[in-house]
């Protein structure tokens, strides 16, 4: 998607074909700055840091840190080294360890003067293929919108979609999985207005969904979480589409905390409430969201503290609660199945339903009994 | 309630018998400091810098302002000024213009020399009127938190009370009207944990509900607005206790935005939902709260900055969200009466409809008719 006018991943090779270069979001929407990663290191800092976050992008960012690695010194025991070193960098991240994974078998069973080779072409391959993805699922998920669109009384008036959290292109090498359809939209000219709850405590809404959004042209409006129901009583919401972090078999949505609240709103005000994914985050394992979906606690300081810019234009954080108030900070939240009117992945739109998911994914929900 | 261990109203005579004193509301929670009100124009400025705010104080402190005003020129001139100067202050507060109403007719009808003395004690029978209607909602609802507490499998084990904004004693003189019957029910030794909804974007909850809770040391904690959905899930709601606004003759409910999204949780989830208010805010002119309250909207400068306190110990503004990104910021929702158990009033409580409010106050139910 556009930064500034110019076409842009979240990850690239450099100009020498050998560093990669990545955009630190620990600086947006502040700043815009380029990272480069000369080496193993460089990459597991950026994933530990988030300059780097989202599951395919830091699968990515893994995956040239491999390939970094062996730039660097190609024998089976750097390679041992930097797959351990890049693993413990966000030890929960699914696909930290599946690119991880999907790298060391191939680079130990060649010669180690081929491996530098090879860990370059894999890991482009893990960019490519998350692209394609994340465009397929705005392919089939764009489908929405333009009937949306088509149900307009008014020819060019908007189509209003809600979106919580940052499932957006910035979560991954491009694309994103929410926004997906939304770019595909814009770019082909139907009208869209979407808007971005701020998501509190992080704010990723009102910071990175808000500034990518707006970079590539998307008209939108930020949002307190507190929104959404009110503007959805009125008519002024014609789709919700969200991502998910984890979803089970049943179509049970674990998101971004507040999700659940959202879907209860476009349930009771009748409109459709989708959930972009890429079919890999389907858990066949799990049957039941609300009682098998653990939920992370994390710490006070994000509820307490925000960061923002001073009339001085310098980057401040200051303390927002009242002092000696304990605060709590769930991470995510489930949203039933009964809620989801679908799911959008790359292989198409399915209903929210262990049949409905077992229909597009036949073979591993057989797997998976 | 208490601040700092000593039992304080949000207003009260001073110890010259002339003066007002109130907490200066603009510097919680990060000061608490006492503005000392010597003339009608310092009490009209206090309301006008929303130094005092809720519909009950801006009513109490507008009737000292014009004792204020008798006790310098007890002229008819003066009187008339300081009315017409006192209601210009916040044009819409309904509080505001009931309480200059009830004073003007009664000092006009007196003799100069006495309208000093009648206003002085009008005004403070305003304040103790205010103190008496919270306290009788304190203790109806005080009922429902026993019979919860009476659920507990563990004795002792505290009940867990939600509440969005606030609605607390320093919008009012005295108890507030959510906080009520929590106020109660702690005084009374019944263990009690509010989870405090922070209230984008003004942040009332996470400053002043979890000031005014903290310093009367009652339990509780500062949530985001997205998480009451999941705590309703997982059983750690017992009630939720709002205030309102606006409330129509059917039992739709106008509050602080965001409310509806919790009432949805609420039903849900099976979780009683129930709004405090003074009986005088229910407007028996409305029946359908959706489509007849306007909702206002208020500047964006609310969602886009917010005031903490810096690294360095000084209070700070700061800009949150994507630099050129529109916000947009509604004031209020309306709950619609469906979703809404019963309503805690000063009369007792009853069910959010028109039989149930017409029952408790059937003349002026009926005058409306």
């Amino acid at each position: 998607m556009k930064i500034n006018g110019k076409s842009t991943r979240t990850i690239w090779l450099g100009n020498d074909g050998r560093t990669v270069e990545v955009i630190d979001q620990t600086r947006l929407p502040f700043e815009f700055e380029i990272l480069r990663l000369s080496d193993v290191e460089a990459a597991a800092d950026a994933i530990e840091r988030m300059v780097v976050r989202g599951a395919p992008l830091i699968g990515a960012t893994a995956a040239y840190g491999l390939a970094l690695a062996m730039a660097t010194d190609p024998s089976s025991k750097n390679l041992e080294w930097a797959y351990d070193r890049l693993l413990r960098t966000r030890p929960t991240a699914v696909n930290l360890r599946w690119a991880l994974d999907r790298l060391r078998p191939r680079l130990l069973e060649a010669e180690s003067e081929q491996r530098e080779v090879i860990a370059y072409r894999m890991a482009a391959e893990i960019c490519d293929e998350d692209v394609e993805i994340n465009a397929a699922i705005g392919r089939n998920g764009l489908d929405l919108i333009e009937k949306a669109a088509a149900t307009k009384s008014r020819k060019g008036d908007p189509v209003n979609i809600l979106t919580h959290c940052n499932a957006g292109w910035l979560a991954t090498v491009d694309w994103g999985t929410a926004t997906s359809p939304i770019y595909m939209a814009h770019d082909k000219g139907i009208p869209v207005h979407v808007w971005v709850d701020e998501t509190r405590p992080r704010n990723q809404g009102a910071s990175l969904t808000a500034y990518e959004l707006g970079h590539h042209g998307v008209t939108h409006t930020v949002i307190p979480d507190n929104t959404g129901g009110h503007l959805m009583q009125h008519g002024q919401v014609d789709l919700v589409i969200t991502g998910t972090d984890r979803t089970a078999a049943s179509g049970d949505v674990c998101n971004k905390i507040g999700t659940y609240l959202k879907a209860l709103a476009a349930k009771d005000n009748h409109v459709p409430f989708y959930v972009a994914l890429p079919s890999p985050t389907i858990d066949f394992t799990l049957s039941d969201g609300l009682a098998d979906i653990p939920i992370e606690q994390r710490s006070g300081d994000e509820v307490e503290k925000i960061t923002g810019i001073a009339a001085d234009g310098s980057v401040q954080t200051v303390h927002i609660v009242s002092e000696g108030s304990p605060v709590a900070n769930f991470a995510f939240d489930v949203t039933p199945a009964r809620l989801v009117s679908g799911l959008i992945t790359e292989a198409g739109i399915c209903e929210a339903s262990h049949a409905g998911i077992a229909e597009l994914f036949p073979d591993r929900a057989r797997r998976s009994n």
